[in-house]
């Protein structure tokens, strides 16, 4: 989020444009890689680098190990009036979530609910994208999904369910969404990976070693906490087993604890994936209006309540809107990480590297 | 939760029996006076002893206040194939959470889902006695509820959400529910209150002064912190933030900040509070059956997880299961508080007293 005059930048256009000849070369049909590419680049233009540009070699790598199919056939059967499941074929869940997404509007807009639980799919990226794409459309949108054991459960000693996201959306009349995208841990995976490699600290009951023991050491580190620490955990924890039995026992698929790791080794074999997506229609409890209405009233008074000193008070997705706007205008900046892998990206694949514009 | 041997303890049958009589004392129906019994009871047999029999003295003073009307004329206004309202017409919170849950279920039985969305209402107890009602049916239960402000939110200063619960239930093939029913605060506010009492410290990052600095110090608390902390409070405060939009937005309530405070001192003006449940169809996605060999192979897996030393890994509603089996065994104890108050009750309202079993 620190955007500096001094970052490598790239324009969103070229950005899309460099991931659509990639994926095309990597054998994604034309739908799959529109979602993706949906997909990553809302993240990033969001600020939700842990999901954005960054994780293109790993879906490539997938793609080209056979473990996701650049040209599923994707089912969705209707089960009742505000019901049904997508069979995802093993394709990428960016499809999937923005298709099922789709349905559980079509359904909503006609029942007041849709649900879509999604299986045989594969990482989704950012579980905001299908929470926004519902607002975007005037419903509300949640998005849930398992993923492969990263985080303890509480007084757990070893690791048990994913990061599993909840994410919620509202459409807010003449403004941008309000958004909310969080992991059901205080923090992301990759953020231990990051402190490590630049020697810090991390914050304390964010994660903890081998034997369940919380450690602020990233080297220690074998396992995330679930939000709420030491203490208060069981929390966390509990919003983790939600969004799995959500994700999984909905759509007939195994819990995460028995997915294979998203990091491979093996690329090969589909790991079989859950989602689950819910949108409301807004208006289908009381009068047309009435919830814009509230909603806007509700944002005024929370943006209007005061902050510690140094500090804002921001709405769930105020940070996100402003961040937007920043990389709108001035491109979104790759790290060095980033800017190394897509360099190789582009050797490997004979395409045109990104254009610097910062 | 520590229930000893030297515990005032008394028989649920005996508890209801005094509730009954007190209830319609206050002028509370048949149908108002079952409910509230169920929810107080039903969190007293789990040991969610914020929420149960201790409330009782608090919904008399708004019975006889005419803040809460004890013969209320409730309305459910069906509006789409999974939608609908109920207004509870100022009546009981705990009567208004049970029919809406009905009507949900009632609704996920045609369309597989179904969301009511509650106006009028008041104070309805433990959100898990909702979600547990549709679990106990077969459903997938959710419910969430806005309270006048007691948390801050990130970085604020001032308090704004209630201690706004989510709860989620799901069936367990024979076996009791999953069951999750937790404040997105870290703490309730009569935690503080019972700190301060015993004269002990709060844990560290739960609470705040008047200014928003984190106090462990219970005299000088002033407001609560979302779970999460100083670091990530803004995923508790979200969280607080996306019950508050359903609670209230999709009923038209006013947002829980602009509540009247529930602890008085207008005993007499309705407050509008706003709830919402939602009810789902367990096999409304995939074949029959599915869902339940799924939860119940998540729930071993959780179950086999290894522990840090001297603790224990437990299913979200384990620990609540166990309670009951104690309390439905060896009688609901009542603390020094409780036992005053329900003696002033029955003095006041020239009941027979509760009998001591313990």
């Amino acid at each position: 989020m620190n955007d500096t005059l001094h970052d490598f930048r790239v324009a969103t256009e070229d950005l899309e444009r460099f991931m659509r000849e990639v994926l095309a070369a990597a054998g994604a049909d034309q739908a799959s890689a529109d979602a993706a590419i949906r997909a990553l680049v809302t993240a990033s233009r969001m600020g939700t680098d842990s999901h954005g540009l960054r994780l293109l070699p790993h879906y490539l790598k997938a793609l080209e190990g056979g473990r996701i199919k650049g040209a599923p056939r994707m089912v969705f059967h209707r089960r009742l009036a505000a019901t049904g499941f997508l069979d995802a074929d093993d394709g990428l869940g960016h499809l999937a979530g923005y298709t099922a997404m789709e349905h559980a509007m079509a359904m909503a807009g006609e029942a007041g609910m849709g649900a879509v639980a999604v299986g045989n799919s594969s990482h989704f990226g950012a579980a905001g994208c299908y929470a926004l794409a519902a607002a975007e459309r005037g419903y509300i949108g949640m998005a849930f999904c398992n993923s492969d054991p990263f985080v303890l459960l509480h007084q757990g000693a070893a690791p048990f369910h994913g990061t599993n996201p909840i994410a919620f959306a509202a459409p807010v009349a003449g403004d941008a969404p309000y958004l909310l995208d969080m992991a059901t841990s205080s923090i992301p995976w990759n953020r231990v990976q990051q402190y490590g490699a630049i020697g810090r600290e991390l914050p304390d009951q964010v994660a903890a070693d081998a034997v369940g023991r919380v450690t602020r050491t990233p080297a220690e580190v074998a396992a995330l906490l679930p939000l709420g620490g030491s203490d208060f955990g069981f929390k966390g924890a509990g919003l983790g087993g939600m969004v799995e039995v959500l994700s999984s026992a909905l759509a007939g698929m195994q819990n995460g604890f028995r997915l294979l790791p998203m990091g491979g080794p093996d690329m090969a074999t589909p790991r079989g994936i859950g989602h689950f997506f819910l949108a409301i229609q807004p208006d289908a409890f009381v009068e047309e209006g009435t919830f814009a209405r509230c909603l806007a009233d509700y944002l005024a008074d929370l943006r209007s309540r005061p902050a510690i000193e140094g500090a804002e008070v921001l709405a769930s997705g105020d940070r996100e809107w402003r961040c937007q706007a920043r990389r709108d205008a001035l491109g979104i900046p790759l790290d060095a990480a980033n800017r190394q892998a897509y360099a190789e990206l582009a050797r490997e694949y004979g395409l045109c590297p990104l254009s610097r514009i910062g």
